[in-house]
């Protein structure tokens, strides 16, 4: 066991996220002496007491800030902003700050004018998730053997950055930098797209006929369903996604509709060379993934 | 053990799908009690007789059929006229020609023609596979559990309906009858558009700069990879799928891309609540799905 990494460990929004990362840090005991989480609703802040997986929970933001060394922000994208304003003024120097959201640009443009002199800020995301949401769903092991990527900006303090990148290798890990346009667009396209997709497909299919809709529900076991298994996940994280990683994101379904309508015209032409190459692509990128363990 | 239910079934295309009825027929002993089979390939044949799941692996198609009374088409569908035209003759008057083929106005379309007098057509399509092909692709509990629809025609001859019904029973599967047409828009919603849309994210992530491809790779685990394992599928047989269910596949993918501009719109403009909506909807159909059991 290493030096503990932190006196004082607050984390904002204790839900899928926020709640692996405090269990994780229990569980190992190196990362933080004292954890300190506070949620939006009572009733959160209530069950993560019941499930005692903090040692304190404050009923403010700006308690829950108070004299921690790092503080997490593990909230919705869309609420950087907002959370910001209040936290900001109450963050020791030299605090450091970071966070787990999925869209990186947003969160620097949400972050920065709130920083007081001396807290250093270290944006990242942990590519690791389920569909699952708030207190009760997190666990420890959530993080184990999964990327998190970190966005360090230009003036991110190396020590800041050595203790954030710390945590996560102790959460089981791996590290990647990178900037944060080139994280977002990383993202768009393995992440946001598909699940835009996921969500479209779900309600090309509600709006059928009743009839035809009841036979996709049926037969779905034949493609469809692998294709809805990510759209059970949480509605006020993804339209906070979707809406802060606009640019990339419509960059990619621009791609990806151009693409589909290629493939959708040579079958209207009956084009089976341009169709076999495409397919030949597809099978392409999934030995690609095989081959890197990632399938 | 009821009674025995062909004397001579015929398999050609002893693939996946073909290799997996002889198997089952093969294991339960009531279904045939001579199986005849022949492939394209001299390979394939050579492969399907060291394998041993068929009684006799005929040299031609001709022969193949010769005394069978029960024919079952396991070949991509773009291939059935010219088989057709080859085995029309050879069949037997009271003949059962039934086949397994993913899409069914085509191949009504493409066997009609070549019928002879006193053969019986019972067009079929067992809703079971996976991206594997070949002679050793095949399991005989493939159709276990799985439903096969049958999509008899207003001429169908109930003996024969009844016949192949008892077959895929035999099987493990559970039959649905409907029309062609029906059949090939649900199929075009459940399988044939979620695999035209794996194939074209694939060969839009292959079209990006070479960086962002390998971060796509490595990262494919938060969504990507869920999309792509479809696209692993047999590029001949995708090829003939989307040629023969053009025109239901393309009405599917037009309704799909108005639904992905319309929540691409939406996150242009900054429209949170029409994305709500649409990612409640996706949350719905998913619960559908776990309701049902297919999720
Ligand atoms: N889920 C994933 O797969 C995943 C993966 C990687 C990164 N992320 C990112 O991680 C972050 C958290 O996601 P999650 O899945 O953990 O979400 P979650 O389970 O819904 O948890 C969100 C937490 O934020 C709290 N919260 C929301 N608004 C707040 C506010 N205004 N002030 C204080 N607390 C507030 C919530 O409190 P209440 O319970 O009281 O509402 C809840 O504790 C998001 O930025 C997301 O993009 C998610
Ligand atoms: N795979 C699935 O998930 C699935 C599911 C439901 C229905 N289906 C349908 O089932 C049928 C077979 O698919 P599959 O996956 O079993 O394919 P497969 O494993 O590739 O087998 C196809 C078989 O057809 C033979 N063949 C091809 N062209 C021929 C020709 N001109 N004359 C004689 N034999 C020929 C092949 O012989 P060689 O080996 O010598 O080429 C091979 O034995 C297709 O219509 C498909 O749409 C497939």
């Amino acid at each position: 066991m290493g030096d503990v990494l932190f006196e004082r460990l607050c984390i904002i929004g204790p839900g899928l996220i926020g709640g692996s990362i405090a269990r994780m840090a229990r569980a190992r005991g190196d990362v933080a002496r004292h954890i300190v989480t506070t949620a939006k609703s009572q009733a959160s802040r209530d069950r993560v007491r019941e499930l005692g997986f903090a040692d304190t929970v404050a009923e403010t933001l700006a308690e829950a800030v108070q004299g921690a060394d790092c503080v997490v922000l593990c909230v919705p994208v869309g609420v950087y902003a907002k959370v910001m304003e209040e936290i900001g003024p109450h963050l020791a120097p030299g605090c450091i700050l970071t966070d787990a959201g999925s869209t990186k640009s947003s969160v620097v443009r949400d972050v920065r004018p709130h920083l007081g002199p001396g807290v250093r800020f270290v944006p990242a995301h942990p590519m690791a998730g389920t569909e699952h949401s708030g207190p009760d769903a997190g666990f420890p092991e959530l993080f184990q053997g999964r990327y998190c990527i970190i966005t360090p900006l230009e003036d991110t303090d190396p020590g800041a950055l050595g203790k954030v990148r710390a945590m996560w290798e102790r959460a089981g890990s791996m590290i990647e930098t990178m900037d944060p346009a080139t994280h977002d667009k990383v993202v768009a396209m393995v992440s946001h797209l598909p699940h835009l997709i996921a969500f479209t497909i779900c309600s090309t299919a509600d709006d059928l006929a009743e009839e035809t809709r009841e036979a996709v529900l049926k037969f779905a076991a034949s493609g469809f369903r692998d294709f809805t298994r990510i759209a059970a996940s949480d509605i006020d994280m993804w339209r906070d996604i979707f809406l802060n990683n606009r640019e990339a994101l419509l960059e990619m379904l621009a791609r990806f509709s151009e693409d589909a309508h290629a493939l959708g015209r040579a079958v209207r032409y009956g084009q089976a060379e341009f169709i076999e190459d495409r397919l030949a692509r597809g099978r392409k990128i999934r030995r690609g993934l095989i081959e890197r363990k990632q399938a």
